[in-house]
């Protein structure tokens, strides 16, 4: 994707957002992307792919925001952050002769996606792209609740260490000193630092996706806790 | 290394291409270089070393391609791509007053090829940088190969994921549908997304390599189907 | 981070120097952070973070240098670089105006130390940014000892896979050709490729933190070992 980007927009700057959303995490994708766009200027064009998609014949859509244009695949994960910051114009790429060619079947990053963020990036207005469209797929994460002074939300992904991730990112965390429950388990409070934890005990910490998780030290949470996606984190006054 | 080529080359983007080769695999390294090097705008100057190749003596080359200048060690990992876009010639990196001082024995990635790069981005000839070498080591991976309607490859590097990766690009899949068999294993055809495959099982996907890749949802190939390197992959019309 | 820097600072170049020291490991962020420095231009600003660190109510420095500005917590991270090449100046970030707004108790990365370094990148001087401090909290790796012909040094840090990372930077090794010693277990010369060594044998060789490091191929040194931080790490004269 550099590599086109490199040679059909060279004087673009290309920002490595994140590597790590693991394959066939649309959720949690969605979630980074949401999180991560409102702190770019305004009128970086985004690409958002979560690999592998081969298989699944989705759309390809570049969405016209108020941040910027969001360029992707139509399976919810640009939806999030689209509706965060406000939609302004859906088009579905339907101009191929802006895709690489020869254009595989399994790789719409390279072929479809980075071509034409380059091809924005070099001044194609979005309307030459393809055809309007009314709306996009959207990805429906468990929203957080609030409810009577506790915050509400759920497991949505466990990665490969065994790290519980909720729904639940730092700005719904309550104002006031609070604990964290996930399943009947109490964990405690969020602020813990690994290094305050002893090895084998469970913690809670805001992870690099942004989002809370529940984390067993040198250890996995979802083995010790036995819990997994859906499980409830509720998050109370201490 | 980056710093390196900040400090002697500013006006150089640099662009990571990967950094996910393992220690000592050359020939993964050699295939990904290979995939990657045609996207990229002529011109461009590619580094590539594989980590640890400390203790081995290698010389160190840049080879002007048609595709631009290629620096890294003469153990192979250049040869697949130069061959690929086309060698004009390979000059051997003699010329010591390029390299940084003093220079380790074990970081020719910073001391030796970064500077090199940097030197050929500030606008150093590469007839400058040593001497004329009539060749350069190859290796040699397993070329796939197209009998009676059949694809043979085989296994060429098993991850830590132990996943089983494969020798063959999209290039050579076959136009009709087909499935895929390794050792005595039918896998079934390559679209596979994960989402369509139950946890444990075995399916077949394009790797972010760029190669065809056996894996176990959740698990090892290599341990479910007790197979190593050189285990034929072999793709079949449906 | 890098978005925040994008839009405060759009004609910064930013490089990423590591993503790969582990939650809480500020010893080993720190002796990174000393190799580094110098192989970039001077002038550069070099921002340093060490997740998580939510919890810990830390300072945030700019530290002025010889080479440069060095900004981030006051927990030793930038004390070693920062006395590598010479410190000039110390300034604590005082003037919230600079950071960004609303913020975070978590995210200081993003919303204190991004923010500073991009004010600096677009021309802001250290001595706006806070008050001038005297000193800085620094970090005590065990420093190598030269001692009869032999260097010493220890083990300062376990990597997940159990690689055992040792104070011994490639600057300190000897002159003449030398084996290590980790506890009381004679690992060889250092110079070996991972490629001489069989699957299970322990060797040593440089990590990619740019330290001596005891590894098993395709195993743990830890529990093969039997070893921790703290373990006697010897070089001697073969």
């Amino acid at each position: 994707m550099k590599g086109v980007i490199a040679t059909r927009a060279p004087e673009a700057t290309v920002v490595d957002l994140t590597h790590g959303i693991p394959p066939q995490a649309v959720l949690l994708g969605a979630l980074v992307l949401r999180q991560a766009v409102p702190y770019f200027p305004k009128g970086t064009i985004h690409v958002a792919v979560v690999d592998p998609g081969v298989g699944t014949e989705r759309r390809a859509l570049c969405v016209v925001t108020n941040a910027g244009c969001l360029v992707g695949p139509d399976n919810g994960v640009l939806s999030l952050a689209a509706d965060a910051v406000g939609i302004r114009r859906i088009i579905e790429l339907t101009e191929t002769r802006f895709f690489l060619e020869p254009r595989s079947a399994t790789f719409h990053g390279r072929d479809v996606f980075a071509p034409v963020a380059a091809a924005l990036a070099a001044g194609t207005l979005p309307s030459a792209l393809g055809r309007d469209r009314s709306d996009l797929d959207r990805i429906a994460p468990p929203e957080p609740v609030h409810d009577a002074g506790l915050v509400r939300g759920e497991v949505v992904y466990v990665d490969h260490f065994g790290n519980l991730v909720s729904n639940l990112p730092p700005q719904v965390f309550p104002r006031v000193p609070f604990v964290v429950t996930v399943g009947d388990v109490r964990v405690g409070s969020v602020t813990t630092t690994y290094a305050d934890v002893p090895v084998g005990t469970t913690t809670a910490l805001v992870s690099s996706y942004g989002l809370l998780e529940i984390a067993v030290r040198n250890g996995s949470a979802r083995d010790t806790l036995g819990l997994a996606v859906g499980a409830p984190v509720v998050l109370r006054p201490a």
